[in-house]
């Protein structure tokens, strides 16, 4: 028997935003879900606009999450789950407002504006007994996943260095105030804790502890703003300590000539290395000391189930984002199935939570605090 | 004003089906269809199985195409395209079925399993009136349409040589009989004329003729069936004559290890070149003779309309299969949208059609004829 | 005990030429060369100056082969060695007054001008007792030689599929009369038999028989000169019919923008292929059917002897086509040890020489034969 | 005019030794050298083969440095250079004893023990008038020559960040004690300060800082011995600043399985980035913002004399490590005969010399400072 479609709704994302459409093809890749409300926008017009965009239904389209979420409750056939694409020092107040009326919400990286509120959000989420995924997109992908059981099964030995790096070159220069993106990435107001660092260093060391699983101890690291006039980092230099003697640097930045979407990880064990990058997703590197490199595909014949249920192709035909992104939509839907059934899903232990969140916001203010403190290692 | 969701039926794609799935996620990707009927496999079980899966209404699951045809014409909300996903020898006859009942068609390639078939088809087509799109999905690839557009403007200078290439490896060995995939397209009475031949050669061939946009007047050819008791052959060599001087190369293979999917074309001109292959379908590579070869990705400022109008996601956020076969059926939207208000929409020049169809059974007769004869070149 | 310097003389190879600067650093790499003589050029003036550009003595700075060849013949400490590195039309000549005076040769590809000359020299060869060895450099590369031993071994199981391939770009335009390299090998009267053909179509000829040790049985082509006004093929398109079942194409081209020097081969068995390209001659790609390509490199402890003899540092150090040519020299010099104490080296199995010259002559030969009779399968 | 090769001695380079075979073979690359004296082992029967081995003649095979440098100064032939192919402890007192008999020295990297040594070297030198070049080999790179300019001639715009790292898996194990390479590297006494720090985190220092030109200001850093027993640092993690506000990281690696000899560079400038890597070192990545990237390969037309000057063939035919280190050699022969004229060659502004060994040794210091001191940035 086929389960239902779950319906959701949509903060953020109206036309002009970037992630909302993302969420939305990940969510529709499976047809798991039906996008049924929205308040996609403060500006009411747009809100109005992009709703019909979306074929939601007129009465359904609301212009603030509050209406939305009190409206909503009353329908028998109200929505489930909330999906927050704002900018983000909207993520906390919306995800409260959901948690407080049961709902259960996905949730757009970083978490939230500052360590403070992640932490009280990690509390809400308890005491609410609600859902509560966050779109650590990069972990969806087949190969990553598979990565991650390499190191489960010790294939890598002893873990050494990890090194990680995720550069981008589209804040090279000063931002178009028109750039409605660019604008809100370099406000800290709007943006949170960490400019470069909040936006895509937080990819970058989440992917390292997903991969990993080794705990980060402490940080030393060196932030700059190199653009004039820019309020936010846009360089991260980091040297990383995690638990079990792993040790590691990360380097974001968004001031990179020549770099696209340039998130890559390279770990290494005693026994052999991994290498991943994001541009490439569908092929690993393994090698074994003194080995041949093998470059490792996606496809279904790869020995990983956890890995498998995340293709939709044979080898070779090459999934990217979008399907990454997909998968933990996927996940997610099953997940929720489950606990509507009561059961808790083993895929809560592969997508990214309300604990991912807050360590990422400790990795945010860590680096922070260490930088301001012209590198000192500082323990999180 | 959204335009409503083109209602569309499904002949094949059920359960153990490959193509299908993938159809639907194409459909699925940008929200522009609703699935509402189908006639997803000739086994009523799995019929009405798959159909539930696919939160198709029971009543309009079918088990035959004839049944669906008939019953959905005489609805209000009946199915305004047929997608067909069988395998290829039914290609034609659900497709004369629907176009005889004036419905729309998209199908997956080859168009039939003979030039005769084609032929006819071509005919109906005409005077039928309705759309017949053929998923020949490479050409969806932005970076494949941004070549064409080099072409076009005269960056290649006068074209020379085309070498194109479809390897895999799937087929090195004899076919279980169990797979599904494997068992029909070895077998000639399902998979028609050619068997690598007109499962990728075609492929390979429509992708140099899509982007040289030279018709193909001769060929020399030598078809092998390395694998003992194969009935079809599963490598193709051949050499190729086009318009214009230009001259080309043409190999396809199913018995070649560590090949996934490895469809890849190069084009030289005499004043430069270009490379892109299908693997790795975000770069392709323009270079000017005696200059560094540059790596073009696919983002948005491209300088390419046709191209940027196929992208999803900034540069850096790799797209890929399943984002090229969704360009189509977007374009095929956005084609009966215009279809519907009695305009031409300038796509029908970009996404392939039933001339398509009967330029690859021509080609594939052609290889066929020329091997037989040992070779001799055979003129189109 | 030290071997003592073969003394060796050179013919062509003055101020202006390229490759006779090739063999010399070749012959200098490993220290078992002198050069003591040499007869530089036809020309008085450049045969002097380029002599004492090169240390060679005065008195043994000839200005005409027959002269060396005569005069080095009274010395007791004469030239035992000709390396002939002059345009192809004078391979012949030369080669064949050294046998005749019993001294050793080294020459240049293609053997000669035609194949009468090759057969001759052949005969020649046998009469004489003398050793020749042909300069098809890039089997000299280490992995170039692993690829075969792997074939040997039977790693790829039967061969079915080889796919090589050689193209270039520096005569994509009508060639300057200033540029010596280019208006001879343009020049049917000195370049012999075949421009691209017999330039480096040969080359890829030789890789493809070195590696697969499979003859060549018939050939069907289609030459084409696209540069106006050329007198020689700059494009060559090739089907290959190999012993034992083995398949192939071959390309190679001169008028191919964004390509240097891209000689590159693919070898497909039922169990597994591999994959090598000069330009990155390091690394090797070995997969077995449905398992991860595997990048074998260069390095020591690669498990085969003759590749490892070919090695001048560990792994990761780049080795190029100059150490890939070194080698013959290397191999050269050990063959003429054991052949001055009457005996055979091993080694000569993996040198190629006036055999390797005749087949190569007779592929051009039948190249070019079926290409005259539109692509006909003409058998060797 | 052909200018007499260069006679020189080598210290250091026995059987058994690796690097000193490197340097023999680049002295001979182009003729300009005669190996005519040696101290290559203090294992007397070793030096006398090894000496053998090279054509040494038989009275100028030393036993000692001391030995041979009295005697070579006796002969009206005597040795011009020394060549210092040593453990590293080694260097300073075969450097000093050569410079105080006025004998030029070609010194492997890194110069001394220690920083002291190396400013007492530099004293000597300056005193002695004596050439002293140091082998830092990758410098002599055509493409990072090229690179070096494209940042002198602005095209890189402002510095802002660098990347370079130098990963191997060689020392992932400990060390064979059979392994003469190993037991020497990872012994503090012969190695000097920093195992591999100085064994190649001085190389990828070197790199950094010769082809941004910028000088390091400060660093940051964390050694690890990750080999349980190991007495020297073998992973090096460290964070940079130079002048101008450059930034960078730099990590070097011996227990990196997969990495051969990985050493990377990647500069940003406000404009544009380049990205190199040893081993493939034809091909330099030079990408301008938001413009595809541009894969430069070492050939003639490149536009850069100081690139071209040290290349022996066209493009597309690979150069690697030793024709790299043969630069080396080739520019310090022409140095030495400009100054055997009384002149300064242009080339001494482009071969590491010992302020480049007295800079290479403070980078070792502030490192092994730094990471004694937690991290503390240090000042150079």
């Amino acid at each position: 028997m086929t389960n239902p479609k779950i319906r959701y709704a949509m903060v953020g994302g109206g036309r002009g935003a970037f992630i909302g459409a993302v969420h939305r093809i990940a969510a529709r890749m499976d047809d798991r879900y039906e996008l049924v409300a929205g308040a996609l926008s403060a500006n009411p017009e747009n809100a109005k606009l992009s709703a019909a965009d979306l074929h939601i239904a007129a009465d359904r389209a609301y212009t603030s999450y509050e209406d939305m979420i009190r409206e909503e409750k009353k329908r028998a056939d109200g929505i489930q789950v909330v999906v927050i694409v704002t900018p983000n020092h909207m993520h906390f107040p919306v995800a409260k407002a959901c948690l407080q009326a049961g709902i259960d919400v996905i949730c757009d990286k970083p978490v939230t504006r500052t360590l403070e509120e992640a932490l009280e959000l990690e509390q809400l989420v308890k005491s609410s007994g609600c859902f509560f995924g966050l779109t650590h997109n990069y972990s969806g992908y087949p190969l990553v996943r598979y990565a991650r059981e390499l190191v489960s099964q010790g294939k890598l030995g002893n873990l050494r260095v990890v090194q990680v790096e995720y550069p981008q070159e589209w804040l090279t220069e000063a931002a178009d105030e028109n750039n409605k993106q660019a604008s809100w990435r370099t406000d800290p107001a709007r943006s949170g804790l960490g400019g470069c660092l909040g936006d895509i260093g937080t990819h970058a060391f989440q992917l390292a502890r997903f991969i990993s699983q080794q705990k980060l101890i402490a940080v030393s690291s060196d932030l700059t703003s190199f653009v004039e006039g820019r309020q936010v980092d846009d360089n991260v230099h980091a040297m990383l300590r995690f638990e079990n003697g792993l040790k590691g640097m990360l380097w974001s930045s968004q001031v990179a000539p020549g770099c696209e979407n340039g998130l890559r990880i390279r770990l290494y064990g005693d026994k052999a290395s991994i290498e991943w990058a994001q541009e490439n997703p569908n092929e690993l590197w393994f090698t074994e000391l003194n080995k041949p490199r093998q470059r490792v595909t996606r496809r279904g014949d790869i020995g990983s189930d956890i890995a498998a249920r995340g293709m939709r192709t044979p080898g070779g035909h090459p999934e990217g984002y979008l399907e990454g992104f997909a998968n933990l939509y996927k996940d997610i839907a099953d997940i929720l199935d489950a606990r509507s059934k009561g059961e808790k899903h083993f895929l809560q232990d592969w997508v990214p939570d309300i604990e991912t969140g807050v360590e990422g916001m400790r990795f945010i203010q860590a680096v922070i605090d260490s930088s301001r403190q012209d590198g000192v290692w500082v323990k999180l």
